[in-house]
């Protein structure tokens, strides 16, 4: 039996949100020049919203407090009308996990399509989705289809480029428009070895993280035109996502974007060693083709009495933090502020929950 | 070449909604007995109110201007909290055909699972969608479950009864309500064989449309608790539905409901015999087993130049009105008021336009 | 004290909406002809619509089976994006009786301005409370002004033409539409001698009530242009008020509009004798001046013990049926289903509670 | 005539929301102790919640990012069902400044009540406008009264205690929530002489602004009891709310709660001084006594040529900020940053334009 020694830091692969502000983040927070962003505009937040605009190669862009007000404004600007519908993936973050505020707050109707492994859906079934223009007494009408790049419950897969344009063609003939929930955008970029602009190129709007990989504390952009960014402006305020002097905000997701935009590239290494070691414990199983940024899935045995949720106890008295993604499958995410011994440390608790048969079956 | 000699009356099988009111019907009409059903209650109303609600074993009923109100109203009451979610089939009629308008009026959030070919969703399916109680920040809280018995989309066939109770045991077990669209549930009673009380049983809430197969001209009714009906009757007035003397309807529809739920066998017989006759031809095919009640899908062969639409612009042409389902698929529906002649008048028809190799090609 | 024999007939003075179809209505609705309106149009409502829509002088109509619908609708379709704001009086019927439809089922924001006694509000207020067009982050746009006409809270008085096209010019001024809820137009129209058509002249759209003085069991039409018209026919089947053979509602609406526009004058001169008979009631005090239409307001001796709920028991006990406006004020709607006989009975009861000292006191 | 010498700082007066964070704000913000606040809790945003809801005598509180988003959420949690109606003031900023969210994202149906001068609103008027419990087919249901202290259009003037206490009576008489939008709550209290707990006692919910007065960059937080911020949580999750490291915000708001509260009283006495200069002046005209707080409202001639907009421009170009609050008044609002001088140089500019009869007209 192998000995594990509790280390006292707890290492947090929950999520890549994480992670803490550096010594530069928080210097740029002291000293960030601010003014009152709801009666005018904050500087440093002007800088931010101008550098971000010019990453995704759109015309204009806008701070918000989160992924989730950031894709909320943006599904809610294109589908401004009474009776609008959006066509998004069954497994996507918005469909899932927020709140299903596109139809509470918002009246859309979503209309989801069936998310391969890799994000991706298929086009003719996109396409056989879309109900617009409005002609038929029945229907509610097609406005927008959604991306997400890459997917969080689709193991943070790249959608290849030129699926996103073959998308975007087929929103362009409908007349909808394309927005893309880029909670992990930078990763996609990374990964793939091309810009953000141009994965982005075909999307109408799109929502950027900047607290999940690149480490900003608070906050995410959104991107798109001009008159998009009007009326997401009008939208932010009204959800109550106005803010003050958030050029203290502002000041720090700047730092993030300037300096660990790169260390993404670690981040995915990281996880690909990660993910070979652990799919070399006799019983786990992890498809490392499938790893391609920073997100790891791993498959348990199929133990009802010992399932996705007591390996996560398990690995939390050991002071390992990870999620359960389903009833036998956990959730890793990589992030910049875990290093190589924590790596090893993480294996070695792996390691002893499941290298060899179970105890009480021995 | 067969000749088709034209009839002048038109043969319409879009739908079971499209009958006229029977003699008996206008003759109940004229002499109905009403009041205003808005200060306080129309005599005929309660009547018929009472007949359904007995039928369906339930405590109390309401008279509707129509299914799709019947049901939004239906599923509004029981997710009357903000931040609701219903699970509901991804063919049904609620979320194809009623334009979107749980989520666009009433903001509840729709979670769809797969409809199978017969119109059921696999039991597990539901479950894994069943979010409840709320209790994570990040999910709407699913109230509801829908099911459609017949539906529409999946040709009419009936559900079995063991599947609605193992649907109304699920409900239950996570604290939620069950909800029929039974836009044709006295079709499945007659082609069961069994009450509509008992196909019912475990609902929380039906509605049940009385302008369909058994042909009042306007009109469904919805039943459930009596504190369900109390907060239905809320929900019309809001949307509209509280109409002043209905008796008039009523009286027709009470008709309908003690004179045509006995029509529903023969229709379903048509059905079969228009469905082994259009199986006949060579170039068309029904899955005859299928036709459980008064709904038949004729595939065609998939000629790009003649598919469903084509087809059914060249049956209007000799008078007989019918839908595309699909792109090569084409829906027929029987009723009380298509007659054997009809019928034979229609597979006539079929069979010059399908029986043998189209001309441009021989 | 004064003796007055329980008739058994019951005077319903409650609402003109309590009028039960003429023999004319139900042989019209016995031989109506009718097709279902939802996969086509039903020829009844389409004679119907086209009949309104010239007395309106619009482009189009459409048959609805509330006054509450129409309205909601008419006002969904003028304030068709998110962050509308609607201006109407605080004494409306919209704002008042109809279950916050336009802001729980459409958010739309509504924005109240003073509804004097005579049902208007001061153009300067109305002016004031313009936000539009969109330009501060701060507020709802304002898309609509609805004027009510006779306005049932106000006593049932009649808007002056002049004031309406104000209202109109102010409207066109701020690129806003105007809606008439015109639950009682023909009584204005009559009791002013001036066309519909010249009344509404400046609405972009109008919700004309036919079960309210001109007695059909059900229903109101709507009128604008044809694409507000194309608009409302989505909505209203969002609703549930696509109803299929409406034929049979629509033949007894439109005889109600062939026989029963010049009974309404009749209405109103009894009316007036009422009022002046009630208003020669020691005890009582009506406004006989204020009554331009068929709406009567009865204010009653300020004494606590015996307010308006009290006396409209005492009245219900006599069978005569009214209806509480305030705690000492009693509303009385005439209809052409009362006749002079009625009256006298009516002032009968009166007198006998109101004519003299109470007798406790005495 | 009196030479004013352009000062290169901008005297900014438009609100005390423009206020830059202090030099301890910043360091706090540098230093503080953060974690994710979405998937646990952030440790600095706990201390701040405890200390904010031991500060209004409250079971718990949530930070937010707005008092927009606090109000919001406020009403929300109260109105959780649909059909639900909130009494407020028609001069509030819920009702006036927040883009009618209240109905545009949560479908509430906002009942207006008179604001009187003071911000208080009759009590008889509150009572009449209750509707509830639910009973009338025709009503929406009051759920909620929302009073404002200081309310921003009615002058800063704090509301009574025992007002707020009768309110709070009535509220608990017919089943009602109370909250109160405490934007400048600690100006009350300040003003009062009174605790914040002891001001919001009757209130079961109250949004209190750390971003006004007091001076932090970001921020509202709102207090209640522990179930209503289970739900809070909920829906800031919904409206996008949810932020990661919020410890940097609640850190510098921490230090505004420690450092600035007692700081009011200054920028209330700078406003007394202030009003009384500006009301020497001949042309200009203050309600002194009126001035409780921090705003002041200036009355100018009705100079149509030269109104409250103009006013504000010639003012901008002597780097003096202030806002037209309606055609001929101007606001003025105190805050932390304003030094004596200051007070000196905008006494002088309005000198410069109102102290003599305007040159054109000499």
């Amino acid at each position: 039996m192998i000995m594990v020694t509790p280390v006292i830091r707890t290492v947090d692969l929950r999520s890549d949100t994480v992670t803490k502000p550096t010594e530069s983040m928080r210097s740029a927070m002291a000293n960030a020049e601010v003014d009152d962003d709801v009666l005018g505009n904050d500087p440093t937040a002007v800088i931010l919203e101008r550098e971000v605009a010019e990453i995704a190669g759109k015309e204009a862009a806008m701070f918000v407090p989160s992924g989730t007000m950031g894709n909320l404004i943006s599904v809610l600007v294109h589908c401004d009308e009474r009776g609008s519908e959006v066509i998004l993936g069954d497994d996507s973050h918005i469909h899932i996990y927020e709140n299903g505020g596109v139809s509470s707050l918002g009246g859309v109707h979503p209309r989801t399509v069936k998310n391969e492994e890799d994000g991706t859906m298929e086009i003719s079934s996109i396409e056989a989705a879309v109900r617009s223009p409005k002609g038929d007494l029945h229907y509610p009408v097609t406005k927008l289809i959604c991306l997400e790049n890459t997917q969080a419950n689709c193991g943070g897969r790249c959608l290849p480029i030129e699926y996103i344009d073959k998308v975007g063609e087929l929103a362009k003939k409908h007349g909808l428009k394309l927005h893309i929930d880029g909670a992990r955008l930078f990763n996609a970029s990374v990964a793939l070895g091309v810009p953000v602009r141009r994965i982005v190129q075909a999307a109408d709007s799109v929502s950027i993280c900047l607290s999940k990989g690149i480490g900003a504390p608070v906050g995410s952009v959104i991107v798109g035109s001009k008159s998009f960014i009007t009326k997401a402006r009008w939208l932010r305020k009204t959800l109550g996502g106005g803010m003050r002097q958030i050029g203290v905000l502002c000041a720090a997701a700047l730092v993030a974007l300037r300096e660990n935009v790169a260390k993404l590239e670690d981040d995915h290494k990281k996880a690909k060693i990660l993910a070979e070691g652990l799919n070399r414990i006799e019983r786990l199983k992890v498809d490392v083709a499938a790893v391609e940024t920073n997100i790891i899935y791993v498959d348990l045995p199929k133990d009802p009495k010992f399932g996705a949720e007591d390996a996560c106890k398990s690995l939390e008295v050991l002071s390992v933090l990870v999620i359960p993604q389903t009833t036998f499958r956990i959730r890793i995410v990589l992030h910049h502020q875990i290093s190589d011994s924590d790596l090893d440390y993480v294996l070695s608790c792996f390691e002893k929950l499941f290298s060899s048969v179970p105890e009480e079956k021995a």
